[in-house]
């Protein structure tokens, strides 16, 4: 591996749940990227002491710092957290600690000093508790890198869903549709597919509002007056869009054939579906950024935190897939 | 076979949708009980004509004349429909035939001369538009069996998913929901599980209606105000339901692992994920009937009517699930 092997941000999240578990997982096998966790180091060594993990915590100054990723040893960037650490413990007071950790990532991958970031879980009430208004982790990597409108997008190897609106509650997603930004939503999905994932002209398979997308009418209006339309206007610019295509149809093994990724409308549309396929194995991708980043597809688990039973697959295949979007961008 | 085995009746459903199609393609095997089918001997002749089967149609007058369910005989209780049938041509004229079929169907039940009622699919929006407000299957056979509080199961080999609300825009969801007839409903699931199912004191995951289960309220109270509560008094009853849970972890293997059934609060939170997972071995089962009741998991698919493309293995396993239902009720 060559030094000029890209460098991955990995933030290790809210500190009380599994985050740091995980990045500690990291340092259990040799990686072809180099890996900079940034977060606390004495968070960290802590963590791995409670689980048993005999490894070096390696503080690094910037990511050139950073070397090959070997096994045993896990390279960070350090932040020193505000308050101790109780693993399961909530603390608002290490909420900016955890903001700290995203805000950093993304400056690094804004200024190429990392290739890519994959972040570990946060938990959002204690944000909002230390008095922060935080909808989630896409919504302020969007902010801190100007992009205007992320997508979330959750791959395995099944299947890739992606949703038209994210962390809202159910009654305000109906009023949350908006046709323009339907339109560009299946733009983002549509170019990002392309340029990141390497597939050749998506076919995007849009789903319904409504039970039975609204069927003809009966269910619901939006799938009239604001889905079909926005399909239209997307295939009109070359755009391989379909739908709006009943939920409940639109997962089987047969219509996962002519489709390269699925829009739900909403979270619960489409996230029980692909991790029901394929949990522990899905990737959270945001679309939309200028940086690339990846995610975990599980919460914090805060009552796994330090015990040894975190599964850091999901880190795994988050950190690998972030590695493979950020070589084919420098191919590309 | 004895005489004694149970009759089960199935309707025929939409005439210009697969309902005869998967119906004549009841008599291409023999069952373990005597099926009557409810439907025109004209149009099922017509469709077995169309689609190469050689079966005769047997008109019965009463279900007590339904013999042993042989191969290559499609026993039929007759109903004329009001207006010649193209297959894949929706006709207003016969949306009273369609209700006609469930009617009669219904009263089979009610009335005991058959043990249980199987439907192949409607069509709701020809029924409204032929100036009959019809909401569903289910809320008319509740209508007509004068049963308060119908729940709609889905049941296949790997999982079932009851539904705390079934056909409603996804903007009036949250509005339906409403602590005691949520309560009501977790009340039936666990009697009839135990009473028809044979699943002694059956596990209920009950999800959350927002994302997350609302995120501890962040992202909607719903689960604070209404289901938890629910809930409780379910469980000060004795009955075993658990949550509100995050809908998107509630349907992983291991959680499965966990439950007998899972209760969504609304149609696309649930159907998705079993539809991914067993399509085609899936039953529709109508729960809180005085009647047993079972459906096909599909739609009229109006342009398979009459190809050869449709596929029975639904409505084969809801006429077996019926069966096997009906048994139950007798030897309890």
């Amino acid at each position: 591996m060559s030094i000029e092997s890209p460098v991955i941000a990995v933030t290790s999240g809210e500190p009380a749940g599994i985050g740091p578990d995980i990045c500690v997982a990291l340092a259990t096998r040799a990686w072809p990227m180099r890996i900079a966790t940034v977060g606390d180091p004495a968070v960290l060594a802590a963590r791995a002491q409670a689980l048993g993990a005999a490894i070096s915590i390696v503080p690094c100054r910037a990511p050139s710092d950073v070397g090959a990723a070997r096994r045993g040893v896990l390279q960070v960037l350090p932040i020193e957290a505000a308050s101790p650490v109780v693993p399961g413990r909530l603390d608002p007071r290490n909420a900016g600690y955890v903001l700290e950790l995203i805000k950093r990532g993304a400056e690094l991958c804004a200024s190429g000093a990392c290739a890519a970031l994959t972040t570990a879980p946060v938990q959002k009430s204690v944000i909002n508790s230390a008095g922060v208004a935080f909808s989630g982790h896409t919504e302020l990597l969007a902010e801190l890198t100007h992009a205007a409108l992320p997508v979330m997008l959750l791959a395995s190897k099944r299947l890739r869903v992606a949703l038209a609106t994210t962390h809202l509650p159910l009654g305000a997603v109906p009023a949350a549709l908006d046709g323009p930004r339907l339109e560009r939503i299946v733009t983002i999905i549509a170019t990002d597919l392309e340029a990141r994932f390497g597939v050749a002209k998506p076919r995007i398979a849009v789903l319904g509002l409504n039970p039975h997308a609204g069927e003809s009418g009966v269910l619901g209006k939006e799938e009239q007056t604001i889905i079909a339309p926005a399909i239209e206007r997307a295939r009109a610019r070359g755009i391989d869009a379909f739908g709006p295509l009943p939920a409940d149809t639109a997962f089987t093994p047969e219509a996962l054939e002519r489709c390269d990724v699925v829009l739900a409308m909403y979270h619960d549309q489409g996230l029980p579906v692909i991790k029901a396929l394929g949990f522990g194995e899905i990737v959270n991708v945001t679309l939309g950024l200028p940086i690339i980043r990846t995610s975990v597809d599980h919460g914090t688990a805060l009552a796994l935190a330090g015990t040894g039973q975190a599964r850091p697959e999901s880190l795994f295949a988050a950190v690998a897939l972030a590695a493979e979007l950020a070589r084919r961008a420098k191919d590309a």
